[in-house]
């Protein structure tokens, strides 16, 4: 399948790296081509990466994942350009945290809203799928890195865009949990998760923890 | 020991309970003293269970838990009395939570603060351990209700004062995993953990759920 990658940071090359390796055609977006991560990217990729503007990346992808930071998606993705979204899925893994204020950071959208939800509601005839986003890059595509069965999220409206995604996260990434957590305001649950997990990887001093939901 | 428990809903009746089959003498306080719901705990519960007013409740125990709504929870403390709390370890189980505008309900107090340290900060003389609040009342005194290991959390400014109530979570109610993720601004975190917790609840079917933290 052909995926655009948005944003060039330690998220998004490690899941376009992973993507790749699984045989995807893989076109990293950035604000402008050419920039010095994303073409590094591709020459150490191979022959199935490539990499353009946001826009070139959404048009090229039958799905596409937000891998830019929380605090800049919705611009990133107006670059991409709703016209070249249109009907795809979009796999929104990204956090809406504010560094500004040190560590820890906090969140700029919660409670009563998320960051998945204003992306759909902005980008109306796209699929949006809020999922990844309570793990670190590795562990999104190496869950095995923490021993055990953990567990990952899907939200969003559209039950097809869940399975595919679904789909991908355990025969691609080899989540062998998934936990469908409802339409795209569920994504309130897992982005104010972030205020727990940061606190833990303070307490266990590593990020590459996760969780694993238990019940009676 | 004597322990004050404040709130006759079915948290506070629930470890009020359980503390007294553990030994404890145990008062549980409300807004006004003979009220039906404390009144009704105390004939069925026995010759260690009493009830008065919340100042009768801080003043009679020597670990104070506060098990009132969070959206009442200042006010209940402050009918307590600062005097009354003085010195004392007070657990906080209770969540800020908003149900006026219907399910899910949302946060009153979160990301920056939590009631954790709201009760700190007006209580500077008590020892505020925020634990328990992201069970519901049936897994707080019996974890194992939830098959396998499981976690729940303290957070806190005074070590002191997280041992003696890990040793009662894990000796006295049967917690075999207790996590120390800090200070008492690690509230915020366990606290926002409640907008997942309530989606868990509504994609799983129960609330009879808890999480694992896991690790490499």
């Amino acid at each position: 399948m052909r995926i655009g990658v948005l944003g060039t940071g330690m998220v998004g090359s490690t899941l376009a790296t992973k993507l790749v390796s699984l045989g995807h055609e893989v076109m990293m977006g950035s604000r402008t081509a050419g920039g010095e991560k994303a073409v590094a990217w591709v020459r150490s990729t191979g022959a199935r990466a490539s990499q353009g503007t946001f826009a070139d990346a959404a048009r090229f992808g039958e799905m596409v994942f937000n891998c830019t930071q929380g605090g800049a998606s919705l611009e990133a993705l107006r670059a991409a350009g709703a016209a070249n979204l249109e009907g795809k899925i979009l796999v929104d893994v990204a956090n809406p945290l504010d560094f500004s204020k040190g560590m820890p950071p906090s969140l700029t959208i919660m409670n009563t809203d998320s960051l998945g939800e204003q992306i759909q509601r902005e980008f109306p005839e796209t699929r949006v799928v809020k999922s990844l986003n309570t793990v670190n890059a590795q562990i999104m595509v190496d869950p095995s890195r923490v021993p055990g069965d953990h567990d990952v999220f899907v939200s969003g409206n559209d039950a097809g865009a869940k399975a595919r995604v679904t789909e991908l996260l355990t025969n691609g990434f080899g989540w062998a949990r998934v936990i469908d957590l409802g339409d795209i305001t569920t994504a309130r649950g897992t982005e104010a998760y972030l205020l727990l997990w940061i606190r833990l990887w303070g307490a266990l001093g590593s990020p590459e923890i996760n969780i694993r939901v238990m019940r009676r």
